[in-house]
């Protein structure tokens, strides 16, 4: 099953929910208005369609590959990441000082998407390298970024992200790694690090490391972490490689999906010390490992939407095509492709309404982030700041949950061939699992929202967001189509739901931090549930009135409907969840320890 | 991970829930009482997990392969099975007649439930037997029983079930095999047949195929299925096998799950036509399939439960293991397990709540099964198959679909060792995966709930289960503890939602058919949801009184709490459920074709 970026849908968004024309009035910003978002974005399609698509299957069938230290990946991969490198890919968002394009992220994200439904395994190279090439950018000093930056922007150097230690998942002040200074200012640096994405590959000449260690004599805990570049090569004062440095591959992950990507053990300092680097200052590794994880957990959750999008087409495919009983209605006398039945249909629904919710979300999430930046009015960049980081674990958390049920959902549709591997769903479903776990589990995300996000103000901003979500809900009533005032009832109940729980959160996050963080999750779920549904009854509004213009009948009609289904099927799932998290927590912590 | 039986819950069930001492009351259970009942459990515990359990990863890790028209299964299961068959575990259900014990189903579906938790891919053999069997005792003629079923029950020979071909999945209407009738009363069988569970392996002498085919001269669509016995080895006069029958493997599938469970490509009749036998008469095939289905159905619900109970089982060990982090509550200084962690907790109450909750239901379905062919009052026997065909698709459709998300959240307490195969809970969630598509998808339990079980009568059967879900919220009220009151909110809340579905899908079946069957899946999941919700209810009520008299207070306060959990955070989903139900259809079925 081929895939097809969804440029109307992308580029829907990206007009009228991200607004890009606004965008192109930010300094930096002036050539990216639509014209450009729109012949960047059918670039990428070309590329992602007809380079990374065809290579997908073939990545799960054989994947990444381990030995003696070298791992050697899915064949072809190699070529289509000369061909990444060669469009300039690599530098899309980055700095046009460095040789980028400096393009804004509400473009970026889309391109992401489509590199991602393509081939999940072979877009997490860039989107490390991204990660990388973002701390660099926030903390690295000028002659540290003139070596690496420019080799890492056009794409010739890869980048890694290694957080993970055996012991140390999810809580990084457990980090055991260490760096010893030496007298030339460079460190050794020793350590394992595991879960280490593209750590060891041949798609590039040069991998750069980016390492969480602690400097000698650093105090415990979080706060005696350090940033550290370790290359894999040595790089010569002329900016040729130099020697092999000490930090090698001893094995790869035999995973459940993503199986073209290697998962990679490093093992840092075995012959003497790797050469390391130090990003920024001594200590706040973690302070820089945080500015990059929030666009690094941005783009998890594009992923997530990237994967459902495709699950989406390859189940859609299938129901067309797959004939199997007659409709119930009776309004046709045969067998009929089962797209004809009503339950497929709410299958292939909420997998459509899910994914176009996210993606919405993310759209304006990123615009936010766009407006961060160069924004020439102070207090816009600060409120687009506070709202962007607000989105983050929504956009990663919900959209990478959403993604497990559309890609299990793109199975069920296929009935018993979709459990067979050759059909290609389950390598969807499997190659999901992955994004609720990495770049922070769903229940870290839901800590973010909760102390940083929520607790920390006193849910000022949610409450801020949950105005907003009045006000469009004053315009569907306004508007007064059936439709519109449908989604405006559940919109209302949704955000009740969502301002009472935030209340419960601001109320009793320090007091009762048990029963607060009882329901972090189902509190993550709500609001990215009610913000992706706000996106779609926005979207409603604008495909009103275009459809009222006589633009696009056929696309307005769809995504009125998309909108309305989204209320009718997932905001309605609100309410419920306001109970639980509100007066449930008690039974989520009261069962003794030896009980389970 | 080791599998331990939860002997104690099963038995829980047994005796307060379903009510095994009521049972061996029933002329031909007068020995299967409750001692009986711990005694088997206990036996059939030993075997699971001594035996089944330890060759689970293995069979993953070294699937079943095909070769040259034979199939070798894992190392390992071929003596297992031998040990299986001695130990008379095949029987256990079937008539003493036979060579069976005779036992009750809410005995045997607590064996079922440890058989498949501790490895599902063995444990289909005997359950695709076990289906055959009932189809032979409901239908097959003294002569032909008298060659198969004694072998059968002993589980020398295993049996299976030839239902889908390429082009009838779902729609067994499109059945093209054929049988054409022979002058000495057999038939010769012609066709292909695929997802052929256990269709071909090494484990037993002989495999007994049940077929369904068109005989010569048949009606079109359902109504000219019959149903044939086709022998891997034909069987001589005297019970020896005589030569092989010409139906033969031409392929295993290579699947996302169950891998070492054998799914075979039958090809029959390839070389002069397959000797076959009809059961019972011709183009009743469909008929008696039905009365199998529903057994073999209610067993994959079984299965939903034991991979749901495995993969819980495992994310405790790991929780209890895994140091991360410090509580959120500062309870502890340092570092701690992340079953310390509230969002861990949680994870793990769902799992256990969805799984109590279903094994509660299953139990009581079981029960009302066992009333109904021996129980002295006619009466109570039409109540009781009423109740247990009622039964039916909420324990296949709701169990399978609740394992999805239960071995998804084990996968997910495992955080990145979740993904990795080595740790085993991705088996589970591949495993469990198939479990909402075979022996009928979630669409097609919820096509029966609709159609036969609930629009045909009007709802009265439907309406009786909420009038006995009131009794208990009575009784709740009556004990007036504060869990029991809260239960008892939440479950009227609930019970209300349903009636409310069960009249809009009484009133409007035949109005407006795309109106209820785009809400037919939510509304099982919603039936099951309640059904399990109240008989959990039911539970806290024997704990509370259980607790009063001393008994066992370590579990019965256990069992309280998670009927707790499963009324504030499961329950909880009901209300909104109904609103989409009733009110959401139209979005789901207005999309134009060429939107998608």
């Amino acid at each position: 099953m081929s895939y097809k970026a969804p440029l109307k849908d992308m580029l829907f968004d990206i007009k009228h929910l991200a607004g890009i024309d606004q965008i192109a009035q930010i300094p930096g910003f002036e050539d990216a208005g639509f014209d450009t978002a729109q012949a960047v974005l059918e670039e990428c399609a070309k590329f992602s369609e007809g380079v990374l698509s065809p290579l997908n299957w073939e990545g799960d069938k054989n994947p990444s590959s381990f030995q003696s230290g070298v791992v050697t990946t899915t064949p072809g991969f190699k070529e289509a990441f000369k061909q990444y490198v060669e469009g300039g890919w690599q530098g899309l968002q980055h700095p046009a000082d460095f040789g980028g394009q400096g393009l804004p992220k509400t473009i970026g994200a889309a391109c992401g998407e489509m590199a991602n439904s393509a081939n999940m395994s072979f877009a997490l190279c860039p989107m490390l390298t991204d990660g990388a090439i973002e701390a660099l950018l926030t903390a690295g000093s000028e002659a540290l970024n003139a070596v690496y930056l420019e080799k890492m922007i056009s794409g010739q150097w890869t980048g890694t992200m290694n957080l993970t230690e055996p012991q140390a998942g999810s809580d990084l002040a457990a980090v055991r790694s260490r760096a010893e200074p030496q007298a030339d200012g460079s460190y050794k640096v020793f350590g394992t690090k595991i879960f280490i994405t593209y750590g060891e590959h041949d798609m590039a000449e040069n991998i750069v490391h980016l390492v969480l260690a602690r400097a000698s004599g650093a105090p415990e805990g979080v706060k005696g972490i350090s940033l550290f570049v370790v290359p894999k090569f040595l790089v010569n004062a002329d900016g040729t490689l130099g020697e092999r440095n000490d930090v090698h591959c001893v094995s790869i992950e035999h995973k459940l999906g993503i199986k073209a990507s290697p998962t990679a053990v490093l093992q840092f300092g075995d012959h003497g010390g790797a050469a390391g680097y130090l990003v920024g200052e001594e200590n706040r590794g973690l302070e820089y490992m945080f500015i990059m994880m929030n666009s690094a957990r941005y783009a998890v959750g594009v992923q997530g939407i990237a994967i459902a999008e495709r699950a989406y087409q390859k189940a859609v495919g299938f129901a067309k095509d797959r004939v199997q009983s007659r409709p119930v209605d009776g309004s046709i006398k045969a067998s009929a492709p089962i797209i004809h039945h009503p339950d497929v249909r709410r299958m292939l629904m909420t997998m459509r309404a899910y994914t176009e919710g996210c993606r919405a979300m993310a759209s304006v999430a990123a615009a936010a982030y766009d407006a961060t930046h160069h924004h020439p009015d102070a207090e816009v960049r600060k409120q687009s700041l506070a709202f962007y980081e607000f989105m983050v674990p929504l956009v990663k958390g919900y959209s990478t949950e959403m993604s497990q049920e559309v890609t299990s959902l793109g199975v069920q549709v296929h009935g018993g061939m979709g459990f067979i591997e050759e059909t290609g769903a389950a390598q969807y479903f499997r190659d999901a699992r992955i994004l609720t776990i990495y770049e922070g589990t769903t229940a870290i995300q839901a800590n973010d929202l909760i102390g940083r996000k929520t607790a920390r103000d006193g849910g000022q901003i949610a409450k801020g967001i949950a105005a907003q979500i009045e006000a469009t809900e004053n315009e569907l009533l306004a508007q007064g189509s059936a439709d519109a005032l449908a989604v405006a009832k559940r919109l209302k109940a949704a955000r009740q739901a969502f301002v009472q729980v935030v209340e419960f959160v601001a109320a009793n996050t320090r007091t009762s931090p048990n029963a607060v963080f009882a329901g972090s999750v189902p509190y993550l779920m709500l609001a990215g549930n009610v913000v992706a549904g706000w996106q779609l009854a926005r979207s409603l509004l604008v495909a009103q009135e275009q459809l009222a213009q006589g633009v696009d009948a056929a696309f307005m009609q769809a995504k009125i409907t998309t909108a309305r289904f989204y209320a009718d099927h997932l905001l309605t799932k609100a309410p419920g969840m306001r109970d639980s998290i509100v007066e449930g927590a008690g039974s989520v912590n009261a069962l003794a320890l030896d009980a389970f």
